[in-house]
């Protein structure tokens, strides 16, 4: 039985989320019954993470077999034809029968993003947190890093979490204003909208060896108090510390956050 | 009885277009509705040109007089309580009595986006013309060069428009591949998307006193016509030439267009 280790985009405002559920689109859902048409016969799927109800992805990894012989590139082509164009796969490459996208995942990396501006954007508003109030992005970034290391990051999962250790790695924990509006080139869809010239995109990225239930968006949630100015920068730290839940911020929505990429 | 000039964006892809229809939401049936609101009476909203189905804009200008005595910011915010998130007044001023969207306006800008690689991206579904084929982006520029002058663009009308002449002046009219996924900074959501090298967004910008029904969409899918190979970038000097519609190339559809900006 050939296993595949297929890469996957898509844009989750319309899904339940990764996860198949009782009722609902989700992504695994529109990829098992694709691939039982293909394969003719129930195929799981496995993932890499579940992400939630309304998060995007550009890059989460899903890994299966299939009974018939056939070549990579045709698993890709066959998936796209099957699939809403919400959903799309990069790549598809052979893997190891003992291939597993969760267990084998050396680190994942997640983008939360924020749209900082007082008008909303038509163009962000399925991909961005709006936030009206005016951030500061410096002290967002200074409290970012102190995410960095081994810590014990129970204060930052959520309700429903139910892992051996609330212990993670994280590589990189920062905030880039990329500032849109002022960039270089027309590349994006809504650089050109921005007239008030502090309207910006605020992007978090981290990178970690595992991340607990709804631990993203409660860090995205958390920097959003100290850009706030409602807190210091040093106020992660003690929230670290407490691995009470109660001293974190809130947690952010979900239509911010986008499964960038997954390492092996 | 003030007079405003409103700058709008809008995500075209659930509207009938800014126009009102006998059925369907337009964007001036929106604004028209907050505005009885705000107004206690019928207020007639006139626009810089009136996009279709599907259309965005970055930066629509319309117009408007109210009954009662009201500041711009008031009407700003107004507007944006009442109107939904895929439509957002980005900017409003008060404006001569005299002041007309579209007499009144010296320049519009256009841009069309192309998402040109073998595997479409869920986040540009709705906001660029995926093809598959890989275009020659130095030829398409050439190729669009050429619309740049004074012309008759009858070659490039759409059925259905009707004007005293179809003699347009043409300011800058230019293609530029933006690259993504090689790019910079993450300010875009789909950069990170793009596995293919060989992916990018191509945006076609065109500027000029006015236009004809249907003509950037016309001159779009003209100038994809010569990035694949099937015609020389000449070839547009000879359709202009022609002033025959069918002389000319498909017209693209509607959802890789936005009206950048009015200028007065």
């Amino acid at each position: 039985m050939p296993t595949f280790k297929i890469t996957v985009a898509y844009d989750g405002t319309d899904f339940v989320g990764w996860q198949r559920q009782a009722s609902g689109v989700s992504v695994q859902s529109l990829l098992e019954d694709a691939l039982r048409e293909l394969d003719g016969r129930d195929v799981a799927v496995a993932s890499a993470g579940r992400t939630d109800a309304g998060v995007h992805a550009l890059g989460q990894v899903a890994g299966f077999s299939l009974a018939r012989s056939i070549e990579a590139d045709a698993v890709l082509r066959a998936l796209n034809a099957r699939l809403p164009d919400s959903v799309r796969v990069l790549a598809a490459d052979d893997a190891a029968d003992t291939f597993h996208p969760r267990f084998d995942a050396r680190a994942k990396r997640y983008r939360y993003r924020i749209w900082n501006g007082m008008i909303g954007s038509p163009f962000e508003r399925r991909y961005a947190w709006h936030i009206q109030e005016r951030l500061d992005v410096e002290a967002m970034d200074a409290a970012a890093r102190m995410v960095e290391g081994r810590h014990d990051f129970a204060a930052f999962q959520g309700s429903g979490g139910a892992t051996r250790t609330t212990v993670r790695e994280i590589f990189v924990s920062r905030i880039a204003d990329c500032g849109l509006g002022i960039g270089p080139a027309p590349e994006s869809v809504i650089e050109s909208a921005i007239r008030d010239p502090k309207s910006a995109i605020l992007v978090y990225e981290v990178t970690g060896t595992g991340f607990l239930r709804h631990m993203v968006r409660a860090i995205a949630g958390t920097l959003v108090e100290v850009g706030r100015g409602r807190h210091r920068p040093e106020w992660i730290a003690d929230v670290i510390a407490s691995a009470d839940r109660a001293a974190a911020g809130p947690t952010a929505p979900a239509h911010g956050l986008f499964l960038v990429a997954v390492d092996y």
